[in-house]
């Protein structure tokens, strides 16, 4: 009953492993296109009973959840594992090499819609489970499952199903394997992420767009009115004008800094994959501007005719959209509503919509759990972990940190080119089996800690 | 031999000269798609060969010119006409009540593709001269007429044909029967246009779009470039802060002023028609800010996502197109050049393209010409005709005043609503012939005017 245990089970177990993982990988369950839905939370239910997982679905106003538990210790902490069984559409078909629901393996990866995102994680989850059981007998601490069905379509339905399941889903830590691992091969964790809320503005000038000979200097122009609004919303340095906008930012701990300074960084490598050969900025600015400061991003605007030659018209409407990134604790609906009023003072025919939002999350690194959680993934990899207090990017983790009330720590098992969402997404073999590694450390240092906590 | 002798003959020979006009507007000149054009010149070039007229056509780089002479006096005044052949296509054809190139009367109109514009105005020039003659035994006056091929694709090839010309289309006045009568039913005189000149500006972050997630802090976006740009270029009053933007402007003359004062105006009839029902302007100021004054225009933007819900991207390019009108005497090019050097001053990493541009024109109300033929237009529809300054649009009326250096008059001969460039384009059959009347009339006061000068 031991580690060595462990690492001869996964070693003896590869191939049957692996053709769990492609059974599940062999189901589509498309979720934009409801495509496989049912037939795949029925096929997860299943093969987590046969793990010896007491497994229902449970309806939500979309796809079903398929809810797990494990609790054999009453006085044990209790360990709650997030993923999804649901993928993205695997178009444009003509660019993978073999079949997005054919699983192959070539060059020492599964190819395969879903292999990265998250299939492949969520399957080493539950085979780590059951591999940390045949190695030591029991587990130590109490596991539930929230696998949901709806991620790839914003978890529309996740906040309602939490809030609506807080007893049930009751845990100590809430323990997500998504995403991709650093470009470095170093193992990643992740202790939040950014928030977000999208806005439209929408400005008008007349009932239709008019020639602007017969009319120029006569009709309001709607272009005009979104950028006299806008340069009163930030100035020419970015700063943000919106009254009462950099309220509640909570501003890194020394450790939070510590961490971002520790991050490693290539100015050269991030600009040519991102397009951007001029980044020049140092890497605490930039991982302090991506993780812990909100943006004020234009992502569309559009009016009148902007294609080959011109158009002399005088545009009747104007769009612009937005999507603000939030950092903790800065609230989307108190924000939306800073932005409205604002635009109310400044531009009240300017119309302000309301598209969609995310809370901004955090997990402290300073938790005793969180120390718990990175000891034991540095263990299963055989090298210290990268922690990052935040992600630039937004995810519903804030249904664990601000609906159920628990730390939340996402390490992706994944690798970092994984291609997710893309043709040829994969899961290098290597990575998956670090991944059933990995959580087997964590539940054995969780039960160690629970022990003596 | 006199004016009744004209109304007599105009009287008597009316269904011939509509059989005239029906002959020309059966010839498809559709010059954007170069259908008929050819055709349409040789027939125009016989009808006017058939008056008396010495015709040729002149080549142009693009569709040729058919010009006329009338030479009778060496020491009289010379008039040139000009007006286009050619025509707006027809689509969409399901809209037309009777088919677009098979004149019909009905309800007192012609309906048919260029009965307005421009077939229906240039043949009551033609038939005002052969009924003249008819009437009176000869003209008193030189004739020269312009009639070009490519008007409405924007008259590319006018300036060059007349630079070249100046020798042979030398006149004491350009007149020309194109556009819209007044609302009022008041015969119009038009004594100039406004210039324009078109810019597109391009602003660029990354190389591709970026998600702004995992960008949103560390990529420029390029809406906010044009926006900090704009800001430096337009106050939020609308005035234009480009050093010298103002500079040449022609204060309006008192007798200007005094004419745009006269102009009958009615803002409930003129909001109704653009669709801005709020116009509250008083007509000096309505008609001061549309004929004396630049615009500073957007015509059209364009920059990442804007359709339905939200992309959340950090847009690599955004697109600003604009149509600046101008007044006398500013030039566009020096126009051009100094937006230019103000975005090289303020924002260097930002495109200025040009894409088009005309020069205002301006006919001195005060010349003893442009009353002469006012009074002329006066006797013809027995109605004071207003005059107005200048147009709010643009026309390439500069060819006459700036590149020939002849004052240029404009009077339109067809009704407010000829539905011009749309399905139903049609001409007032008294219109027609009151454009015939007028010609008879501007010609025989010329004739008067050019002895006694």
């Amino acid at each position: 009953m031991s580690f060595d245990k462990m690492e001869e089970l996964i070693q003896t177990r590869k191939e049957a492993y692996l053709e769990q993982l492609f059974v599940l990988l062999r189901q589509k369950s498309i979720s934009t296109q409801n495509l496989g839905i049912y037939e795949c939370a029925e096929l997860l239910k299943g093969m987590m009973e046969e793990l010896g997982i007491n497994t229902r679905l449970i309806e939500t106003k979309g796809h079903p959840v398929v809810y797990g538990e494990m609790i054999n210790h009453e006085n044990a902490f209790t360990l709650l594992l997030y993923g999804h069984y649901d993928v993205q559409p695997p178009e444009p078909l003509e660019d993978w090499v073999s079949p997005p629901f054919e699983p192959t393996i070539r060059e020492g990866r599964i190819f395969a819609r879903g292999a990265g995102d998250n299939k492949g994680q969520l399957m080493a989850q539950l085979l780590g489970i059951k591999t940390y059981i045949d190695a030591f007998g029991d587990l130590p601490v109490n596991v539930k499952f929230v696998f949901e069905g709806e991620e790839e379509n914003g978890s529309v339905n996740l906040p309602a199903f939490v809030e609506e399941n807080k007893e049930l889903l009751k845990a100590d830590v809430v323990f997500t394997a998504d995403g991709s691992s650093h470009n470095s091969g170093s193992p990643l964790i992740l202790l939040g992420v950014r928030g977000m809320v999208a806005i439209e503005l929408n400005a008008k000038g007349s009932d239709w767009d008019n020639h602007s000979g017969n009319t120029g200097n006569i009709l309001p122009n709607p272009v005009w009115k979104l950028i006299d609004l806008l340069q009163t919303m930030r100035d020419r340095d970015g700063k943000v004008l919106i009254k009462g906008f950099y309220d509640h930012i909570r501003k890194p701990s020394e450790q939070e800094k510590e961490l971002l300074r520790s991050l490693p960084y290539d100015a050269e490598n991030i600009g040519e994959k991102i397009g951007y050969p001029s980044l020049t900025m140092d890497g605490e600015t930039y991982y302090r501007k991506l993780t812990m400061e909100p943006t004020f991003n234009i992502c569309g605007m559009e009016s009148g005719y902007a294609g080959e030659g011109i158009k002399t018209i005088i545009p009747s409407t104007a769009t612009l959209k937005m999507d603000i990134r939030l950092v903790v604790d800065q609230d989307p609906i108190d924000i939306f509503n800073k932005v409205y009023q604002h635009v109310e003072e400044h531009a009240p025919e300017v119309e302000v919509k309301f598209l969609g939002s995310m809370h901004p999350s955090r997990t402290s690194a300073d938790l005793d759990i969180v120390k718990v959680v990175t000891e034991a993934v540095h263990q299963a990899y055989q090298k210290e972990p990268l922690i990052q207090p935040s992600l630039g990017g937004s995810l519903p983790d804030y249904v664990w940190t601000k609906i159920l009330g628990a730390p939340s720590i996402i390490v992706p098992y994944a690798n970092f080119d994984q291609r997710n969402h893309s043709p040829n997404e994969n899961i290098e073999l290597d990575y998956f089996f670090n991944g059933i590694k990995s959580i087997c450390h964590v539940i054995h240092s969780l039960g160690e800690f629970s022990k003596n906590s």
